[in-house]
């Protein structure tokens, strides 16, 4: 087996690229899947984006991204719920079972859902601070949706994010908290992504990863680092692997010790790289991969 | 009683004033604590700090900090014991039971010790950005400081630092991890401190600071909002209360109702409140306390 066998370049780490340049330059490496997020189907359109991807031979490892699952008010939550049916059927369109989700922040703080780095924010609403209110309405939401992602064989992977995002992307923050989410719903409706740039602080990330491998819950492992100091723009603090200060050992033993050996999906948002010329940055992608994460996969 | 009974200012939150000025300031406010950081008692000597808190009536509410516990060599350690127990008979002379740690970060990247903005950083070390390891360290040195703490009737207060700073400045992320570490150890020699900015996103926080209350180690409660966007310096993301994101009507219940009746300490780390009038930052924490915190506490 190839040593990039598994590996996923996710579009958002070559954000300049059309999906055309994604998928060619993912060919061109080697790789078998490529991650896509919605922005670049949009662009071309889903017949076409279909079209294209199926031309490529590459397997769609996961779509990014539904969710945003917070809103207060009757009308966003028929908009969520309208706007999560349209990923789960574009995912099956592109062959890929996963749709990534992130549930959105506090309804008085959420960014809006859509590109990378699109911001947003809403009007004050009453309880609009309330979290543990706007988690229950990520649970209430999510059991709306999962007898549609059941019927259509597409799973709702739920998504924790670092806490630094919990007002404003998500107000699920830890992957115990996701499997619970979960836990009401069947493996194949709803799963969870170990995103390590989310997840790598968490004092209970070993046992959260064993459980999600006992419960089959995995849907993919998405690896990035997590750079110090902190980007100006706290989204965009996202590293190559080797730059930042996660132990991609330690929870890469993890991940291919809970039973995981799906494709391993490398997002990257940082300004300094979306600026590299892309094929660089796969190439640079690559080496940190071999050299950091594919040896502790098992 | 009065609304600014329990309120106390932390001197980080006025960090441009003298110890002299801090003390004046929060009995000219009507005040009966102030929180300390030992840069301010560095400042003027132990002995004249101690006679300048006795001359203005204040109670310290807690020392700012000890901690960095996660040396990798026996240099490093035996430093980091020498300095706690210096913090510890500090806190005694200056008549407070409470001294706070923050435990230090990876090996590779803590920040040195010190002031409220020091950084810092060390050569690499073997298994640098171990987790695991660093987070055992922290066990191990806590367990050798907790016969001193206990003879000096002086407390080791755990505080979990927010997740965006537990390779740089803190191992420990969550309340939770701080009570499992306290667990070990009498509740009169290891408490916890439950900071709004660090843990408000938790989705256990209601049942840990129960659990805190419960098990009698919760040593003070520190108020400040997180701001979005996350400052350029993440350190600096602390806002006055009603500025960020921060629901603390919930969490000042859950405190009250976990029984803790102690000092409110305000600390906000911020260049702009920094660059303020002191005396225009103590009215504005009075008002947005009494506004936001106070009715909450009981």
């Amino acid at each position: 087996m190839s040593t990039f066998e598994k590996l996923s370049i996710n579009t958002a780490t070559i954000k300049r690229a059309s999906l055309t340049e994604a998928l060619d330059l993912s060919v061109a490496a080697g790789l078998s899947h490529i991650g896509l997020w919605r922005d670049k189907v949009a662009e071309v359109g889903l017949d076409t984006a279909v079209e294209l991807v199926k031309a490529s031979g590459l397997r769609v490892s996961s779509l990014c991204r539904g969710g945003f699952l917070t809103a207060a008010n009757e009308a966003g939550q028929a908009a969520a719920l309208e706007d999560n049916k349209a990923a789960i059927l574009e995912a099956k369109a592109l062959g890929t079972t996963e749709v990534i989700m992130v549930v959105g922040g506090l309804p008085d703080f959420s960014v809006a859902p859509g590109a990378v780095d699109a911001g947003g924010g809403a009007p004050a609403v009453a309880g609009g601070k309330d979290l543990v209110l706007a988690r229950r309405r990520v649970a209430d939401r999510l059991a709306e949706l999962v007898p549609f992602a059941l019927e259509h064989g597409v799973r709702l992977v739920l998504e924790a994010l670092h806490p630094m995002y919990a007002a404003d992307r998500a107000v699920l923050s830890t992957l115990g908290q996701a499997l619970d989410l979960a836990a009401p719903h069947p493996a194949g409706a709803v799963g969870v992504v170990v995103d390590t740039f989310h997840v790598w602080w968490d004092p209970s990330l070993r046992e959260q990863i064993a459980r999600a491998g006992a419960e089959g819950r995995i849907a993919t492992y998405q690896v990035c680092d997590f750079n110090l100091p902190i980007a100006a723009d706290a989204l965009l603090s996202r590293g190559f692997m080797g730059d930042g200060v996660i132990d991609f050992a330690s929870i890469g033993a993890w991940v291919a010790g809970a039973g995981y050996d799906g494709p391993v999906e490398v997002e990257i948002f940082n300004e300094e790289i979306w600026n590299r010329p892309c094929a660089d940055v796969i190439d640079t992608v690559k080496q940190r991969y071999a050299e950091l994460v594919a040896p502790h996969l098992g």
